[in-house]
């Protein structure tokens, strides 16, 4: 529980900036190089390469080196962790939201 | 855009803490002061107070004080737009994926 809580806190912080949202929003598409996914960002190649190394560390990214290529690719299922943790919130809103529609209607029809 | 992606990171950021995704769950619930919010944690007040403020700021709730009492509601909106966004990257790869499984099936039959 405490190690699981601790994953999803590095999810949602490895998401909690704009470049990093665009570089997982790239590896949706295909797995890229380091130079592809830097290609789009007018930044500094260490500032990057920081930003990649967050996204490794939250696990929603994984790279390999093939001679001197790294290349990374997204690992979906550390996304559904979070996606998920949002849902179960939704429904339970959702469902409070169905109570209390009801419950007006009721109401609205006792007074008719 | 550029307002949408602060408000954006602002409600990951804000998710990234066990705490305040805590506050989260008990406020799909229903409304509570800060009091009952503080409940279940072993924490001094002023460091609760903050993880209240972070998610304040971040909009994912609302406070309103009546009297003496601070009343907290949850803001489902800010969330959804965290959802949706998960949505739309996990609607891409999942694409890709049957785009893929496609792909196989077609050589394995080639290959037949």
């Amino acid at each position: 529980m405490a190690v699981a809580s601790v994953r999803v806190d590095a999810v949602f912080r490895a998401l909690a900036d704009p470049t990093r949202r665009q570089v997982v929003a790239r590896l949706t598409h295909g797995d890229a190089s380091v130079s592809e996914l830097a290609a789009p960002f007018d930044m500094a190649l260490p500032s990057f390469v920081q930003h990649l190394r967050v996204l490794e560390e939250s696990g929603v990214v994984r790279s390999t080196k093939t001679g001197r290529v790294r290349t990374f690719k997204l690992v979906p299922k550390r996304l559904e962790v979070v996606q998920d943790w949002l849902a179960a919130q939704r429904h339970i809103w959702e469902q409070r939201a169905d109570r209390f529609e009801r419950y007006v209607n009721e109401m609205e029809r006792d007074a008719r």
